[in-house]
């Protein structure tokens, strides 16, 4: 399993210099955490629904709610980068970054709808 | 959060008889186990990398895989919902127990499609 | 393209007699005649936005709705397929004919989930 | 059924100037004409399928290549809109239409993925 992977597309706000970078969704990065949090905490309770021999279609629901929490997660995610990492590259007149970006993020939305 | 819930429909091989319960799920119970806890380890990588402020698209790359981690457990949940619990229904000759199952499954993949 | 496809896969209740077949569906063959026609409409209609220069947006609105509508009527034959077709395998007590179907269902549920 | 819908949202070259306005599929209005024709034809050919009695799974594996063919637009009409609208109002300056048009395309993403 590999969960952390670094990509070469790091942004135009990743200039190496040892500062936090800018992300699309630095400004709610609470929110953002405090959401996965619950998020992992739902997993955990599937697995229990799994020990205890719960009816298959409940353990189904809890799955379609994790499934669900993950999608909102993915959305503002993809709200952030267009609103902010795109804008910013189009405003710097990075074409390239630019270009980079929008078909990252495409590849994204795909990823997303075929998961 | 309410992970644990007590439907009605708990199928037709829940006799109350103290017994563990048989569900669509009981003989691949360690690999369901397994999946779900590599899925809380992605959720929790997903938060490391929030932290670490990782680019938008490659956290948006690790949401997708555990969403497809989470499909696929639906998908084998479902498989052995239809493949023992509604077999097992129709079997019995329980009409009324077949005929809720069909439609508890369909509303689930109604669900999961539109989580 | 082809829409075709004779898969071998085709039910207990087809016994090359000349009789028409019992489908999943059969009871519902108008009502999903005339969903399908409404489909027809709307890719009609989405083909005639792009003609016309319609704002991006509602032209995706438009075929997010063509899509619900196409998921519904995939819903609809996944119900009937359940609960006629693999009921009656069952019921008929044709172990192969039952492991198949929920075998293809599972399958088409799978492929319903990637489009 | 509507599928003609004017919105308010029509981006920063809809001068109503009577001129062909431009769109983010504008370059490829062929290739979008195209593939809704072929996906006409396929749910044509759906229609078709329930008329012969087809076996369900081989309906629903029609529905959802259809499907697959509607997404596939989508993703390039999404495509379309961030290169070109979004980026064209980024560039202009006009912080109302960029805050608008990212925020419809975050709203659309949504809507597909819940279709």
């Amino acid at each position: 399993m590999t969960t952390q992977t670094n990509s070469a597309g790091s942004g135009p706000t990743d200039e190496s210099t040892g500062e936090a970078r800018l992300r699309g969704y630095s400004m709610h990065k609470d929110d953002f955490a405090k959401r996965l949090s619950r998020i992992e905490g739902q997993v955990r309770g599937i697995q229990r629904m799994i020990e205890d021999d719960t009816y298959c279609i409940d353990v189904l629901t809890q799955v379609s709610a994790a499934t669900k929490a993950l999608h909102a997660v993915a959305l503002g995610l993809l709200d952030g980068h267009l609103r902010h990492c795109v804008s910013h590259a189009v405003q710097a007149g990075d074409e390239d970054a630019t270009e980079r970006m929008v078909t990252e993020a495409s590849k994204a939305i795909e990823r997303l709808l075929k998961a």
